[in-house]
């Protein structure tokens, strides 16, 4: 079954009591198709959300430290105390340096925490497959927030993302992002043999987000 | 009436039910001394303890964003919507581009929100003061989380501190901190003219906080 | 005599032979009209322009560091070491945390360098002022490179940076930026009471550098 | 032949004039020797390295840029124009994103430079080898500048770092580095599989550095 990770980013849509609103919508409409969706919420509302909803939900960011004297910071032991299922790593709006993504995918291995590092092109998904989390997220980032997606607009990048991470990592699985709203991106997508998908504005900024999210996911 | 700001810090005794336990000892102490107590807290534990205690709480950070395209990052404007009373900014272990200080104070007086931003002697804290903060507070890196107080160490940069904010902005308030953990810290921070302390370790890890706190604030 | 800082930035214009020929050109000019010309090199360009070219060259960026055990950087005791005049610091394409900032600032001023620190605005412009530097200079991000000046379109930015800057300190001289490019717009910033101008594009990338310049400085 | 980097650090004793005697010493060196030496060094040293030197010069850092509009960079069209061989990349001392890592190493092969990217462990060097790098240099941060030399402390991790990175990249070449400092320590690197080392501290910190040298080649 493939992934459909929804990034709620820091929009007013997809936050404090919009985000639980979303959140409830997405774990109906889960229950009721053949996709795997998971959440990808604000610290601020990550606890609530894993108490209230019974969706796998991720942190957006993690810090490359552990419980010590650091000030706004939020290390992978805290993430595992509140029942995330894990976080995305080095996202576009939050890039890490490559020393940090080790650190942080090493310790939420340690702590059985999932890890999702975000790329921006081909090599930069092997080079992070190399760091073995479980999944790497391809997204080119002039198309992130865009609408064109780049399972239509650079479809080379999702496949060759694809190559790339496999022949370094056969394991760990690969998924794409950037500009994917329609369900005919994200068919488009796994049949480039991407696993799955991260999305954000498509359906968090939508006018209706349950049917967005329903057309997403063919319902 | 001055000021105590217990900063938790990413200390595991500050997080989760620890911070949740600390945060009701704060709240049962403040209301039996003469003292004022504000808590900065994780993000992750924001949202609770400013449900569960009466006492203003703080975030530790806050990045110089608005609402919109961002991953991983807290906004002035979701600090306000989960009832935080205001935010440390430009803390020594999260420091700040100027340009950021002033977007992120700047918006949290829109808001409403208390500004607190550490500097770390007295002429960055004379920098900070001319943005217009409610708090500024000087603390020497070199001192944070030693034991040794800066009022008895380095008294001079406190009291200069003072002396170059006030002429600077006359409203600003001057908070101490780095090394405080006793009552004799403390008052003597508050004879050389700082108007309350930041701490975290002289508290936080305490091997009794009750106590610790208790003997803080005279009880 | 108020003075004209020629940022080179890494403009291919401005860089290597085409940094020393329009060092050169600006030498020249210098000579002939009644302006102050100061130029901003790349660190590459900076030893051959200062032993070849009578004019004050600054760097564009410092490091907060002194020599020791640093990568890759640059500290205020090289700058001294090969002949600079001085420094850019948090210039907006390079911007600089507050704490940063200061070491740096002090750190010139023993090593009798200039100080040019670029903020962003009125406030900024304040805060940057209570640092003491010899130079604050003010340059709206927004207008940086777009041929708009900041005299003619944020007039009020310029007066109030200079207004709240001598308000924290006297001493300090207020340049300002972004935009400027025609001798209109430099006359413009003096009217409004800085006492000076950082420019770039409108010499470096103007098609003949020669003529930008001495349309700048009245010839 | 295997390689010997010689990181000139932002060292005094490796600095202006200091560079030019270190750098006349290691090519005098080199000639009497069986060793490939390659120098890296400060931006502000470069031109003038490359120019009176007859060894390999590389720069210490480059940015993730092409030329333009930047203040205070240094983009990979520069160091070709002043004739580097090349530069070190993501040095613990300045470290960089894994994004801009692949942007800067991309771009150097696009104009025939050498790329050596550093990394702190095995897992790293595996990224780092993905990128398709010419070097990728494990350095272990916690030895640097000690002494302690990583292939007799942890001789592990230099091994290791060589067969993950090439069974990522079975053409990038692997050095070691952090602690180096006497021939002992640098032929155990080779034994250990590293193709050449990174050295700093023991050669350019050495009282008497031509002796230094001299002992690490072997005459």
């Amino acid at each position: 079954m493939s992934l459909i990770v929804i990034n709620f980013k820091a929009y007013k849509e997809g936050f404090g009591k919009n985000a639980l609103k979303l959140a409830k919508i997405a774990e109906d409409i889960a229950s009721r198709c053949n996709e795997k969706l998971a959440l990808a919420v604000s610290f601020l509302d990550l606890p609530v959300i894993v108490r209230e909803v019974n969706l796998d939900v991720f942190a957006q960011h993690v810090d490359p430290i552990s419980f010590g004297s650091f000030t706004g910071k939020i290390c992978p032991e805290m993430l595992k105390e509140v029942g995330a299922k894990g976080s995305l790593i080095n996202h576009s709006e939050n890039r890490m340096k490559l020393s940090d993504i080790e650190f942080v995918v090493s310790k939420m291995k340690e702590l059985d925490l999932i890890s999702i590092v975000c790329t921006n092109n081909a090599t930069t998904t092997a080079a992070a497959a190399a760091l073995d989390p479980d999944f790497v997220a391809v997204e080119p980032p002039e198309l992130i927030g865009t609408g064109i997606s780049v399972s239509k607009a650079r479809p080379e990048v999702v496949s060759r993302a694809v190559e790339v991470a496999k022949k370094v990592n056969s394991k760990v699985k690969v998924l794409c992002g950037a500009g994917i709203s329609s369900r005919e991106d994200y068919l488009r997508a796994l049949e480039l043999g991407a696993e799955g998908v991260l999305l954000a504005s498509g359906v968090v900024k939508a006018k209706d987000q349950k049917k967005a999210l329903e057309e997403l996911v063919g319902l």
